[in-house]
């Protein structure tokens, strides 16, 4: 099966907008800026930014726009999707993540977090983890 | 050049331990439970749990050991390695994600980001986006 | 959704083996070696190579035991799960990955390619691409 | 360090060019079609397709042009990175995967393998893998 598998590290640019469809989904879509570092003749030197749009659906949206702001590092898990639409009669091409994962980047901060109301059971989070010793092995 | 890029989400079992090396270096480490989904014969069904072991340095360390705690969803993206070591005389490996970002999986709920007071100049941090029409052309 | 993806590019040490489960299914098993390289005071050193497991089913399984060999370079995606099983009453962890694709690393040599005979229409290979000006802009 | 990992799986379409930049370096460049399948309502349905654009440097991108071809499935790992330019005044994006492993995916097909002349010494490759039972306990 084809596939996309993206995560890109970088920091917010402009504002986290949340779009309600009207039908029960909602979209949040914001901008994030990458600019890595690659070693060059003997030293680190920052490379080019690349800008990349974001977009997250529904509860990860809500939370998303609750949570993120623009300055904010970020990393995000998801695909990459290129959407094609036409302007002044010829076809163009943007790309964006689709998030599936969305996080503050504590390398460069700290975080407190506060879990959803339980409207739906969280039967995927573990109760307790295996003793270490019994796994390291 | 060999490379083994992961990127994982799931659920925090455990403390986030901090250790410090005494020689100006710290290293935190948590385990990570998760639990896939597969669709099989017609429905979703969940996976098998597989428990990960996750490392981290210094400043990232520190952000984590006051951000996260057990029963917090993350998203962690770094480098998996095999440690391999001895015990009754025969080898023995453990194998761990050392992270490069970690952070909240905000599917889960909302985060408050704090930044690091700003030791360092933040080079990096963009100031503003280009207009959503300049780039997504 | 919990999720454990990774990409490795390594050397393959050892045997590609092929077990047929009698069900209708089978199963490839090999071993890589991933020895990454890292910048430390001023120069690239490599880093301690890290053996892993890749599993592989079915078409991709047959396909990979007909193409593989010790000491070839290779490319994997996939999920990295954890098997846990018992030794002298102690439980084992064993980590795999369950790859979803696997080729040969183009970075050290050249390959040829032959495609399955068609026993299924292929309908997810395009035909053309549309032309570079149209989806560049 | 800011990052833009990505793994793509999916079909060349079109020729695989290779330019020679008269510097000793070589670039080659093809574009590959994404069609993932997602799960709604009961069964699994293509997606609309993304094309993706894919360049490699030097070794790899030499070695690519003598193995790939339109029509051959293929499994891309590198960085996503997006080049701004002008048309008409106005900045334009592109965005294109710049590989650091290609091969073909195998799911589809079987290669034959044919490694470089040894002219620069292969230290990396491992000679033989620890025997499994030492590794997996």
């Amino acid at each position: 099966m084809n596939d996309t598998q993206i995560t890109l590290t970088g920091w917010i640019g402009g504002p986290v907008t949340l779009r309600d469809l009207g039908d029960g989904r909602q979209v949040a879509s914001f901008r994030v800026a990458c600019t890595p570092s690659r070693f060059r003749d003997g030293e680190w030197v920052k490379g080019a930014t690349s800008w990349h749009t974001v977009k997250a659906w529904n509860q990860l949206a809500r939370h998303l726009s609750q949570s993120l702001a623009s300055g904010d590092p970020v990393v995000v898990h998801g695909r990459l999707v290129a959407d094609v639409w036409e302007r002044e009669g010829r076809p163009q091409t943007s790309f964006e993540v689709v998030a599936s994962a969305v996080g503050h980047d504590l390398t460069h901060g700290t975080a407190t977090f506060a879990k959803d109301a339980p409207v739906e059971p969280r039967v995927e989070q573990p109760q307790v983890a295996p003793a270490a010793e019994q796994v390291a092995a």
